[in-house]
């Protein structure tokens, strides 16, 4: 078996994102696990480790542990590439040791929980020539990449509109009636500075600037914390403008009673707008100016789909496609830019890495540090707009 | 017959809101209208006349010349209420006048072009018995009014966030491209100070203080005109903070190219959410908080209904009614008030008045000034939060 | 006043349809309705004439009186139509009598109770030059022209699948816990040879007819009656082939609970595919083969529509029109008619006669009595296809 | 590892069905596919094998050669499990001689191409201890599991009818525009006796008798074949009874222009209504008898869903799930109950053979036959009803 061969940090028993990680990275049967360090529980770690058939000598106590005896294994079985899915004050430190190693880094967002972090990160990457992908989700949906299609393809005109929105429910209530999700996300010590906006208002965030390919430079928040005793911010919204002449909305929250994980987004230019939202993903509506609206669908030969969004495909038109298939759609190009990175030619290495170039990196993740300092600072100031410091 | 007589200036051939005015107060056959001066070109106001069978006696070459004849004729044949469909910079002028000529009036929104205007037609009307209505339309919606008594019931508990959002698009290109409607409401002499907020940001405004039973106490704007030589804005959006604790965001555009007339309003408390939507209208989806979401629907006997949403039902469930109802059912509770006034006894007066508080009259229209002039001073200014006075 | 005169038959307080007569006659400004006896309870006839504010002396205690009185009174006063609002069994007997008298009838539908009374129904109006209407208020929609429209354009391709369905839940629980409305319509004697059938499955074939302006030729049908000791169908489905080729489903029940009033048809041909349901009749979903589908929105200046749909609309798009705006366009074309036929020259009649072929008339009466004979008799067969005999 | 060892025939480049196969088994990490006869074309064959990091070894030239050499690899590292993804034809051939080689087998559906067929395949498995299961995909969604579990809970009361519909549109036009999947499966030597009803009314039917618990016992049908040159049905409905007394229609159809694959069951008793579609699976409309509809929302810890719909989750609310986690849920569960055959102790096999009594099996495969039979029959005769033999 040739497969591209991966390891994880964290993602034991009761934590969301790890199996989300795991079905997505073995959906095209293109990668495997071979190794991990999933809880600082032993037990948890060993039935987690067990539920996914590892051998039991590569099932770690400890992520030092873990890069160190992989590093120790030869070239052709050792791990290649190792995911993050800790809490988030672990990401970096983690992310920099395995770099050093030598091992490639797939990590859960946010890359960092500062954008001093953030910044070391990508000095550490700047200094190694290992690849590094951030799991923001929802840049892996087809149509996500249609949307960013249509904008560049001038087929909406000049954007004038951008207004995204996020709003969940799962935090109304206090942390006692949740789960461990719940408790490290609202923890600043863990989370970062920021609980909603660094959870899901990057998201927001990078979406907009994906699809628009624009950079937001400059913003006007209100944050909110809804629920007694929380420590982080749980709400808020934002005016926001762009570099490319652009203004709008973005609202993330997360106690919008009632509401899962609403994410859409909707662009208007002067001639036609879109619509696309992440609970029915495999539908963007186009609105061009003067005539019907029309549904463009996701599916394998689709009409009416850029390449970048048909090649995600799995399945024709009417076989829905979701959320795990869209995780996969990053692990697909990242694993393909891995494996030419390590057996490939120089050409295979340039073609692949020109196609993870849509898997999102250091920069967004730098970006979504930008992002949540800025609606910090701007929620707390009298001053009206703040800047989002630009990635040089 | 002893329908409620009423009389209309404005809404000649060509104009949009006069024959939805007329359409309305048809509807359920309590109410005629007997005289108008519906246009100051000749032959339109004469064809205007003539397709609604008016007597050739009660067609009139202006206003003035309409309140002067109707109060000359017999008390049981005048016109009882006088409509007014004119352009925005003539709604108080002709309020006044008729109002000191003993005229109640059924005025089309805004009721005024500024604050100070708006007060100076409250202080008439506190000198007079004359009833005033405002045909904020979207308050006549059932499932609006259902929406306002989950609110007040405590169904969603103590409320967080609420998101109002108006886009339109038909203002995308500039207004050669258009038509009557488009020209007078970009001009600021008509029109007012604002476009795009005067037009249809107040009603997302109204509708908010409407459905929250709350005063909206700040705000934070950015307001953009994005067409060529237009003069007043088309477009804005603002985070909104209110006297009862909540806050969110109202967005009103009419560069939203391809969006018709998408009025939405959510609202979230800490134990559930409501959701409904102008182009959808009835409906209202309830999320209460950890159980299945729920729709209601409107229609005589629905299940779930409040009383006021109730009788504002004119079909049974699954006949649907639409925005020419919602403003037919200001126009009923506004007749029912006039003829209580002009002829019932004091019982009947307090009775019907009681009910026709629901139609939106002098403070609504206050209210829509006051939230005008804070997006104005809110965009052009580097504070971030600016204050809607509190009407007194 | 120069309206059209109209009366009414039946409508007294607690009927449905009566009310849903009165408010789309009155919504354009047209018609007046100026006499009627609407109830053989005296009381509950004066009440409604009351609500109404008729004048006493034209409020009837019988039709039979109704029409004597009229035909006394001078030709400028004098009823113009009658509306017959009554239960079903007196449809027939009471419009030959009105056509006798020279009254033009404008009747809820079934227009009778068989085919055999229609036929006789057929007669009358051979004989007189009176104007007869029918309720199939569902074609009063724009929407449904405009899917005739695409159909007759060839813009779907030669036809080969019809799918009509209309399910109702409202008739799921026995008739005790109903209101009047049940109860006559489960009476054979006032309603008919057949329930379900007679009430919405006309509905549901006449659209079928009218959208395709083909005839359904042969069927074959399944009906059941669902509730202990109802007496007539409450439910049914058939196969069903038209003279052009067409073949497909229709499918309408009572006993569907939780359903409204679901009224939806689709047609397929080899060129596309359209979607239309009564729920959200505003807008048609197009499906053109091997494109993305695209939704067209009714409104006035709407882009994609076809004049008969255009003109059909009274609001732009986004404020949407409904169930009495449906109704109301059956009255705006015959009311005209009705005006021509009386008071106009050769050329305005033939116009107005002209456009008022697209409301239903004693032919769709009789293809609807002839598709419940079909749908009985095959209901109780063993043979596969029974005819529905084509009106000559 | 300790994986489920999968081998599969059919599958190669070009083919739709094998990847989808091939994604839904790998996605729970417990199923590694480890060789494979994936094409008669060599090529083919090893560029598919290639993609996938086969071991050149375990390629083979045809699926005879497969079962020889795996049955002579050492019992811990050969095939457990066959997946046949061939056309329908070769399904029983292979399986008999895979089952008589010892191996268990999953088989994309058709189970054969006639009932006597299927009927041999049951004495084959009858004689034999290996597992058999059938990728009724549908059968997977979380929300199917719903719907049986609120009709067999008695949520509904009493079911009176089922609407199943399956319109898709690919096949409108004639097979030379389109690609390998249209040909074969239009091919009576190929396909067997019907194209639509066997490609996809099977499913449409299967989802009737799952969701109700109940049989089809005889039906009515009208098959057509619309496009020129084709030798099978494209096209059909039925209306249908049932064991239980219920009744309803069917419709399959693949010249539905425009559609996609727009599977959805609506099931109505005498205290509610359900509806799913598989284009947009997460969600269940529950109409209860007199109260708001709700909407049900798959997720893990989702309210309202019963076990067997909660376990088949793998995100939480608002991260769709789609077709691929269908058709994994059924590898999942058909896996576990392989790994307890084969390497478990009594209780475990018995305890995942019970779980795995929700894939669907040989049963499946012989309902599906007696359906096509009864299907066939009834079109081509003039008796009204066709009995659907019962599974003994």
């Amino acid at each position: 078996m040739n497969k591209v061969r991966m390891g994880m940090v964290g993602g034991g028993e009761g934590a969301f994102i790890g199996a989300v990680h795991r079905h997505a990275l073995a959906l095209d049967g293109q990668i495997e696990l071979v190794c991990g360090a999933f809880s600082r529980d032993e037990g948890n770690n060993q039935r987690t480790a067990d539920t996914l058939g590892l051998d039991d000598n590569r099932v770690y106590s400890s992520w030092e542990a873990l890069l160190k005896a992989e590093q120790a294994l030869p070239q052709n079985e050792r791990m290649q590439v190792l995911i993050i899915v800790t809490p988030n004050h672990l990401h970096v430190p983690i992310s920099i040791a395995a770099i050093e190693a030598g091992f490639h880094v797939f990590c859960e967002k946010p890359a960092a929980i500062s954008l001093e972090e953030a910044s070391s990160l990508k000095t550490a990457l700047k200094k190694s020539s290992v690849l590094y992908g951030l799991a923001h989700t929802y840049l892996g949906y087809p149509m996500v990449w249609q949307a960013k299609h249509m904008v560049a393809s001038g087929a909406l005109g000049n954007i004038r509109k951008v207004y995204v929105e996020y709003p969940q429910g799962w935090l109304s209530a206090n942390e006692e009636s949740h789960n461990k999700q719940a408790s490290w996300r609202t923890d600043p010590a863990q989370s970062g500075g920021s609980g909603c906006m660094g959870d899901i208002g990057t998201h927001a965030f990078g979406l907009v600037e994906f699809v628009l390919q624009q950079q937001v430079t400059s913003l006007c928040a209100d944050l909110k914390t809804h629920v007694d005793g929380r420590r982080l911010d749980d709400d808020g919204a934002a005016l926001i403008r762009t570099d490319g002449g652009a203004s709008g909305v973005l609202i993330a929250s997360q106690v919008c009673a009632g509401e899962e994980n609403a994410l859409k987004i909707r662009v208007y230019g002067d001639k036609g707008g879109l619509e696309w939202q992440q609970m029915e993903p495999n539908s963007i509506i186009c609105r061009p100016l003067g005539q019907p609206f029309q549904v463009l669908r996701a599916g394998m030969g689709q009409p009416g789909l850029c390449e970048e969004a048909s090649e995600r495909c799995r399945t024709p038109a009417g076989h829905p496609e979701g959320y795990l298939e869209a995780m996969a759609n990053l692990y697909r190009y990242f694993g393909k830019a891995v494996k030419a990175a390590d057996e490939g030619t120089e050409s295979q290495i340039a073609n692949e890495l020109g196609k993870a170039a849509g898997v999102p990196g250091i920069d967004s993740g730098i970006r979504g540090m930008a992002f949540i300092d800025a609606m910090l600072a701007s929620s707390d100031s009298e001053t009206k707009w703040h800047a989002v410091p630009s990635a040089e």
